[in-house]
């Protein structure tokens, strides 16, 4: 894995396949440099997962995807099954990285599903690759439906309050929830977004302020603390989050601190929405409870950027998500549709919809 | 004002008088070093209280008594009357730093109180000091009466979330909030604190980590995005806070987040108490509303301790305190008592006892 700069891009490319490697953007150096990764390897993309120098569901189901196709395209091996046996290997490798995160699983599965086709060894690695790449163009349209649906869900000069980073920076297109701001703010309503800081990680600091400053969106920083006492000063008209794994039964998890907005929404009337891929929902888990939730490095509370703040040795708790409860959840923005509460039939249809052949006349 | 440097010290003084001089220990240098202005003057003492070198509603009121007393001692004044004008102009500067804290004002006035006695300048500044001398003592032993009575609200092994800084860093004594929590440690309730970071000023990471764990409690560090998570989790017995102000009704003014902890206990029917000396009581306020929230500088959220994590200009807000209104508030715990709501009249009576003469038997 080497590092290679570059100057500021016009748009921001998360994760790309480039002559051979994957090229990720290294997010835990924004905003103070725009820096990327050369991955090489499947352990490599797994590095960067697990560093979460690329992180968002959507971007880490692409990622990983990307981290099977460039296991292939590196594989000597000489007969299918071979190719198979080692990628799921490297797959299960990659899934291990964060457990919370459906989307790792899912691209994950789906690259190597387009294996276990018919073919030769040399045909099932363009394979590999067709089907990540065809996951980062079904995600960027996803992102489009996703933004175009939402936006009729924001009142013409809402304030819309945000948690964690859920744009370009993690997705293949414009985002989920950040995705249906940006489509707000040029269909000209004028949207003002609070951005939750998002500690530990700071998602919201260096990244959504990042992305909503270079694409000209007004927004205004907020330590986490000061969520409740906007919504009590009437400054907030919708929380607008995105999510890292979806429930059968409509329960949300997503980054931590997101739980206690949903209550926050709930005891202040204010609507709060999620917006997600529909390979964010996982109708293999039947609810929240069975939602794995990753403990990360204590280090990043006690020290954030490698800035000591407490003593020390001082003992912390870092989860890196929580679980909305669904019904806590306004509506669900899918690409395939809005879905509102009860969830289990909702969710489902919209998955089946997604799984669907696109009908000629719509492709 | 100069700088002086000790060894740690078996307890905590926050302030103190030491000859002649107004001895500050700077908290926004801790927990890296601990390090003491030394104020020569009321200015000297306003600079320390704006920078937050000096903090909490109990101790600003010490100090702001102190930085008159030390007006006082400095000052050239011939006449009574010429020296209580001195003394009300610095009085006013020392209530202007900080509008939130009602104890800034409360220990200006009673040290002006002393001053409009009958005496000579000497006599006059003399008693100045004893005044200001006399608002430690009784704060210290307002701490104690307040882990006393508070600690018996605290069941065995329980679980405590607390918030911001509020033990001998902020207090003459063992603390407001974390005194409880110091008697019912010593009393062998095994209390176990969860100690949310308090974004932006970091005074949970910095300030109350360093204390507790001097104090051998135990306690673990959370970001102030877990507190919903935990609570949800059946981790957190009760929330414990301490005030920055009360008004007449029982509304609390307390550090930013508080509000929302506020809100989530009472959605997970978790008890939230607040404990603050009667000082820190303001019948001329009447409601939470009339409270004037201060805004800090956005530097606080945007370069949390000058390391920038946002992106240069971000915009940001960055209000210091929040209102909790007094019907979500389980329990106030006072010097004189533990106060229940409706607030009105129980904190009337609690304030009428502060200022009762104390009988010789109680002396």
């Amino acid at each position: 894995m080497t590092r290679a700069r570059t100057a500021a891009p016009a748009s921001v490319t998360p994760v790309a396949w480039v002559d051979g490697v994957v090229r990720i953007l290294d997010q835990t150096r924004l905003p103070d440099e725009e820096a990327y990764l050369e991955c090489v390897s499947a352990a490599d993309v797994a590095a960067a997962i697990r560093s979460m120098a690329v992180r968002g569901a959507p971007v880490l189901g692409i990622a990983a995807a990307m981290g099977v196709a460039l296991a292939a395209a590196r594989s000597t091996a000489r007969r299918p099954e071979a190719l198979l046996r080692e990628l799921e290997r490297e797959g299960s490798r990659l899934v291990a990285t964060r457990p919370t995160a459906v989307n790792i699983a899912w691209g994950v599965g789906r690259v190597l599903a387009a294996v276990r086709g018919p073919g030769s060894v040399d045909e099932l690695r363009r394979a590999a690759l067709v089907e990540a790449e065809r996951i980062a163009i079904e995600d960027e349209r996803a992102c489009r439906a996703i933004g175009t649906l939402g936006a009729e869900l924001v009142p013409s000069g809402a304030n819309v309050l945000t948690h964690c980073n859920t744009g370009m920076l993690c997705t293949a297109g414009r985002g989920t929830a950040l995705g249906v701001i940006y489509a707000a703010h040029e269909a000209g309503a004028r949207p003002h977004v609070w951005v939750d800081e998002t500690r530990p990680v700071l998602q919201g600091s260096r990244l959504t302020a990042w992305e909503l400053q270079r694409a000209g969106v007004p927004m205004t920083l907020v330590p986490d603390t000061a969520a409740g006492h906007l919504m009590a000063s009437g400054k907030v008209d919708l929380v607008l989050v995105g999510a890292d794994r979806i429930a059968a039964n409509g329960d949300v998890a997503n980054k931590i601190g997101t739980y206690q907005l949903a209550v926050l929404a709930r005891y202040h009337r204010i609507p709060f929405y999620v917006a997600a891929p529909t390979s964010t929902i996982d109708l293999s888990t039947p609810t929240g409870v069975e939602i794995r939730i990753e403990e990360r490095d204590p280090a990043e509370v006690t020290s954030p950027r490698g800035v000591r703040f407490a003593p020390e040795g001082t003992p912390a708790v870092n989860p890196a998500f929580d679980v909305t409860p669904g019904p806590m959840v306004s509506a669900i923005v899918t690409e395939q549709g809005v879905v509102r509460p009860p969830y289990r039939a909702g969710l489902r249809a919209a998955v089946r919809r997604a799984a669907a052949p696109v009908p000629p006349s719509a492709s």
